[in-house]
């Protein structure tokens, strides 16, 4: 575990330093949006989209400078659906990474525009990549287009409707699975292949990645579910038991602790057969959907 | 006149008839809010974006069916920055072209989403181009990148920030040309540029269509503006004297209705000017702008 515990820091150590060096200068007039986009990106955070493109995108041969651009762009999206995900208008979550939300800290507005701002840079910061004269124009391409096809209405954004619209309402079990596909899963799925597409990856290696980042997907968002019961405020650094408050069928509410759990490891199982035998067939892949799967113990 | 009548004509209709292609097919569990953007992006308007896309795109050599998908996602941007500025936490719009905005129709929440949609399908729509295989991938990627540009906190978000941030205070007339230069030039601006990159046109024009729409963009504005002095509210289709209610400085308060008409003209002169001997010096662009920065007699 040392291997894959060092190797992790390297990777969040990465995006960590590289972050702010892709959020806009400051101009006087605009601070405020930027401040409160530096609030919520640099604000702590797994990063588990962006290790996953890093990773991947090395062990399809590329290099982690060829990757972090994107990666952080990855984060940048990802901050933008937590900003909007909190609004008073969708989840009215007050608390977010142990912090004040973006529309706490900084008003309502601003916090729709921050999370504006974070979309539109994610996509920027990808395609500002073809000016360095550093990547071949067609990667570019596809790993923003990749990007979009994930985080729209057949994707994040699709996950988001549904989940509003059922609150407070009964789910069924593949509705859950269609929610969760869509609002997490998408982007996760599309953080792993962007990271292959950047090296130059072939279309099975491409897919494979897919699969493993699909059942990874899932198998974290059903870790969270459990977490929101398992967990104290404390530890994770928003309100527990937000879920069952506001009546939200989780899969711990669908299938209780203990089933949930089952398929918590049959999802990481589907995970490493994914990638056995190809170029991602690697112990960090395999320890990492491990981890993100156990963390509600 | 009847020229340019019916090659504005010619473009609005193939715009209309265009849009409803690129929007998201329906899926059953995310319908509302694929009903939300096509309510939204479907319900009128001038396209001027689009049309100038189209215009400066046959004018350097392409097509009207190469720049299509592209005007398109023009329009989709925009209609998504409608949608956020409507919002109750911003200008608190219940109008938008004589129809009511988003969030009166579909909720606070929906349109929020709505407005992430289109402005995440913009980028989608643009970027899918490249495996239609009908474009060299630098055009997609340069294109896709100059809307990305002129969106930001660079652009129109950051227009739409010093905006909200000066609401009831006083601003200063450089202030204010900033302020209209990103919340409503950049997206004219991108939309010139974007027509010339699709065809290929070299730096140089792809710079004086910049030029052009620059001064077109700033004299749309301000008779913007002054429309809101001299319009009515039905012809208008959205309350008038929204301005002068929220105390908001524009032209029309800082100049005076005769010093603004006189700005405007000015303005147009020099989007003639910036094209005057190039590729783009086309009676249909001095029309254009003329037409534009006549809306107010």
């Amino acid at each position: 575990m040392g291997g894959y515990g060092k190797q992790f820091d390297e990777y969040y150590k990465a995006v960590e330093t590289a972050l702010p060096e892709y959020l806009p200068r400051e101009e006087i007039l605009q601070k405020t949006v930027q401040e409160a986009m530096a609030y919520s990106l640099l604000g702590g955070g797994k990063r588990i989209r962006a290790v996953l493109c890093l990773a991947c995108c090395r062990l399809c041969g590329g290099t982690l400078e060829e990757a972090m651009p994107f990666a952080c762009a990855l984060e940048m999206v990802h901050a933008y659906s937590l900003i909007h995900d909190d609004l008073p208008c969708m989840d009215d979550d007050d608390l977010r990474r142990g912090k004040p939300s973006c529309h706490i800290q900084y008003g309502e507005a601003m916090a729709v525009l921050a999370g504006d701002g974070l979309l539109t840079l994610g996509f920027e910061t990808m395609l500002g990549q073809y000016f360095t004269g550093k990547y071949p124009p067609q990667r570019v391409v596809k790993a923003a287009a990749e990007l979009a096809r994930a985080i729209g209405t057949g994707g994040m954004i699709g996950g988001q409707v549904i989940d509003i619209e059922h609150e407070g309402k009964p789910i069924t079990g593949e509705e859950l699975n269609l929610l969760h596909s869509l609002k997490t899963g998408a982007l996760i799925r599309a953080s792993a292949k962007i990271g292959c597409i950047l090296a130059g990856a072939p279309d099975d290696v491409v897919a494979r990645a897919d699969q493993y980042a699909k059942n990874l997907g899932l198998a974290f968002q059903i870790t969270d579910d459990l977490l929101d019961i398992t967990a104290t405020e404390e530890t994770l650094g928003k309100p527990i038991h937000s879920d069952r408050d506001s009546q939200k069928t989780t899969y711990a509410t669908l299938y209780g602790l203990e089933k949930s759990r089952k398929i918590v490891r049959e999802l990481v199982l589907a995970a490493d057969l994914a990638i056995k035998g190809s170029v991602l067939d690697d112990p960090f892949l395999y320890q990492l959907a491990d981890r993100l799967a156990q963390r509600d113990r």
